[in-house]
C-alpha cells in the first residue's frame, strides 16, 4: 500500500515556483494576481511548471506518482516525455543521477506512474522535475506507508538564480525536463533556479520585470531577445527593463545573454541583421550600463554557447537539442559561477 | 518556379535502400517479396525509412522538399520532427554542415517545406535523410529550373555497412534522423550504411538473415538483442543467425554489440539478470567463433558504450537521446574503424 501525498505538502521542499503559497498550492510560476497585468499568452504559459522541482528524502522502498494535465500539446519539435513528463533524478546535490521518466498520460484523467518499488528501506534524497511544456492539474507522490519523509540537502545559495526568456529557456526542445540548459546548471552547481522562459513570448513587459523582481534573486539572468519582432522593439524595451529590475534590485548581479548562433544565419540575411542586431543593442545596453557604475552587470554573446559550426545541436536550427543544452550549460557554467561567487 | 524531381530519380544517388531499384523506387527498407518471409511486424516497420539518404550536388540556389506520410505515428518520446522530419546537410564528406529539418504534416496530404531559396547559385553537395520512424508515400525535390545536378563526391568504401538491431538502431530516440549513432557514424567516417533496426522487432529471425546476407556489405553489425524476452530466448536464435551470415559471407566481418546498460539494472533485478544474460550469451557466441578459427568476428559489450553512471544520456532510461546517441558514435568509431581498415 502506497499513501499518496499532495506536492504542495509541507513536508516536500517545492523549489522553482516562487508563488505556490500565495497561489494555495496550485503548481504554477506565477501568482493568481499576474492574471490581470500580464499578457494573455504570458498567463496561458505561465500555468507550465517548468523548472519546478519537488525534492525530500525518504527511506520508502516505492515511488510513484499520480498526475494530471488540463491537455496534450501537440509539440512538433518536443515529444510527450519532453514536453509532460515528470523525471526522477535521486542522490544529494552534486550527486545526482537520472532515474527515470513518468509516461504521461492525457484527456484530463489522472495517471500513476512507478518509478520504482520494492527496493530495500534506505534513505534517499529525490528530486522531481515537473514538466516543462504542460501544467499539472494535478500531482501526489506515493511512498511506502510507513515511509519517513525528511529535508533534502540544501543548496549552495539560499537564494535562487531567475532565468527570464524565450521557449529555449523554457526547455524547448530538451528531451525530457532534466535536460533543459537552466536544470543541468541547477544540478551541476548545487543552486535553485526559477525558470521563467516563455516560449514565444519572453518580449520583456514591464509587468513581467515587476514579476521577476518580487523574486529575491541570487542573480538575474535575461535570455530575452528573439521573441520580439525586430531588433528596433528589442532596442525599445531592453534597457527600460535592465533599468526597472535594477532600480528595484540595486546590487544583485544582471547576466544578459545575447542569442545563440541560428543556422539560419548562415544563409539568411532577414535572421542574419535581426540577431546580429540584437546582439548589438544588448552589448550596447550592458556598457551603457557599466559606464554609468553598476558593477553588478554581465553579459554572454550568445555565439559563444552556441554558434557558427554548432548547427548539429539544434533540433531544428533554433531550439537546442540535448547536446546543445549541455554545451549552453558547460559554457555559462564557469560564468555563473564567478558572478555567484561559487569556487 | 522550382522543377519537381522524385526522389528515386537516376539523377540522385539514393544510399541505404538497397532494393530501391527491385521495388521500382518504393521508398523502403526491404523488397516487397519480403512480405511474404518476414513476420509481419518486421515488414511494416520496413517501410519506415530509417537510414535512407538522398544524395547530389548542385548549384540550384533554392531546396525544398514535396512529402506525405501514410500515417501521423503517435510516440511518447519522440516528436513528430524525430519520428517524420527529414534533414538536410550540405558540404562534401567530412565536412557536412546541418541545415534544417523538414517540419512535418499529416493526414495523408503532401506537404512543402522550403530548406532555404534565393541563394547565390554555385555547386552544395546535399544529404538529405528520411524519415526514422515514418514511411514517406511520396518524396520529391525541388529545385531552380535551370539548376544542374551532379553526382557527390563517393564514401571512402564502395560497400555500405549494414546495422541490424531494434528501435535504438532505428533511431529512437534522435531528436532527428541525423543524429541516431548510425547516421552519426556514416558521417564522420564517411561510409555508406543500411540500417535494419526494427522498434521491438530485432529478434533475429532466419527470414531477416536471409535479407541481411543479400547485401553486399562492409560489414555486419549485429545491435540486435534485447527485442527477445528473455536471455534463453536470445541464446536460441543468436548463434544460428551469427552462423546463417557467416556461411554466406565467409570473410566479411561482423561486430556484435551487446545491450547498452538500461538505468533499470541500477534497481530491477530482473531487466539485471536479463541484460546481464544477454551481455555473457554474446560474448560467448563470439568467443566460440574465434575458437573455430573466424577471424573476422568482433565484439563491444553494450555497458562500454552506454554505461553505469551514463543514465542521463537517455530520454527514458532506455533509449538514449542525442547525447546518449553522440556517446555511442564516439566510442564505436574506432572500433569500426579497425574493423574497416579506415585511417
Amino acid at each position: 500500500m502506497l499513501k499518496w501525498i499532495p506536492a504542495a505538502d509541507g513536508r516536500f521542499s517545492v523549489n522553482g515556483l516562487p508563488w505556490l503559497d500565495e497561489n494555495g498550492g496550485r503548481l504554477a510560476r506565477f501568482p493568481d494576481r499576474a492574471q490581470e497585468s500580464v499578457p494573455g499568452t504570458v498567463w496561458s504559459l505561465s500555468s507550465m511548471t517548468s523548472g519546478g522541482r519537488i525534492r525530500f528524502a525518504s527511506d520508502s522502498g516505492s515511488f510513484s506518482i499520480r498526475a494530471s494535465h488540463g491537455s496534450e500539446p501537440r509539440m512538433i519539435d518536443m515529444s510527450p516525455l519532453g514536453h509532460s513528463g515528470l523525471d526522477l533524478y535521486a542522490g544529494p546535490p552534486g550527486e545526482m543521477n537520472y532515474w527515470g521518466t513518468s509516461t504521461p498520460q492525457f484527456g484530463g484523467e489522472t495517471y500513476e506512474h512507478t518509478y520504482f518499488r520494492g527496493l530495500r528501506s534506505e534513505m534517499r534524497e529525490f528530486t522531481l522535475y515537473l514538466p516543462t511544456y504542460n501544467d499539472l492539474d494535478m500531482l501526489e507522490i506515493g511512498l511506502d506507508e510507513e515511509a519517513s519523509i525528511a529535508v533534502p540537502a540544501p543548496y549552495a545559495l539560499d537564494k535562487p538564480v531567475v532565468f527570464y526568456g524565450s521557449s529555449i529557456t523554457q526547455g524547448g526542445c530538451a528531451s525530457r525536463p532534466g535536460n533543459g540548459y537552466v536544470p543541468v546548471l541547477s544540478r551541476e552547481m548545487n543552486v535553485d533556479v526559477v525558470n521563467l522562459g516563455f516560449n514565444g513570448s519572453g518580449k520583456g513587459e514591464p509587468s513581467v520585470c515587476s514579476l521577476l523582481a518580487e523574486i529575491d534573486a541570487a542573480c538575474y539572468v535575461l535570455d530575452f531577445h528573439v521573441n520580439l519582432p525586430t531588433a528596433a522593439e528589442l532596442e525599445a524595451v531592453y534597457a527600460p527593463f535592465y533599468r526597472q529590475l535594477r532600480s528595484r534590485r540595486p546590487e544583485r548581479p544582471i547576466l544578459m545573454i545575447s542569442p545563440l548562433y541560428s543556422s539560419s544565419e548562415w544563409y539568411d540575411k532577414q535572421t542574419q541583421a535581426k540577431y546580429g542586431g540584437m546582439r548589438s543593442i544588448i552589448r550596447s545596453v550592458y556598457e551603457e550600463a557599466v559606464a554609468q557604475g553598476d558593477r553588478h552587470v554581465y553579459t554572454v554573446d550568445g555565439c559563444s554557447l552556441i554558434g557558427p559550426g554548432d548547427e548539429g545541436r539544434y533540433v531544428d536550427g533554433l531550439h537546442p537539442n540535448d547536446i546543445g543544452f549541455r554545451q549552453m550549460a558547460d559554457r555559462l557554467q564557469p560564468i555563473l559561477r564567478q558572478v555567484l561567487q561559487i569556487p
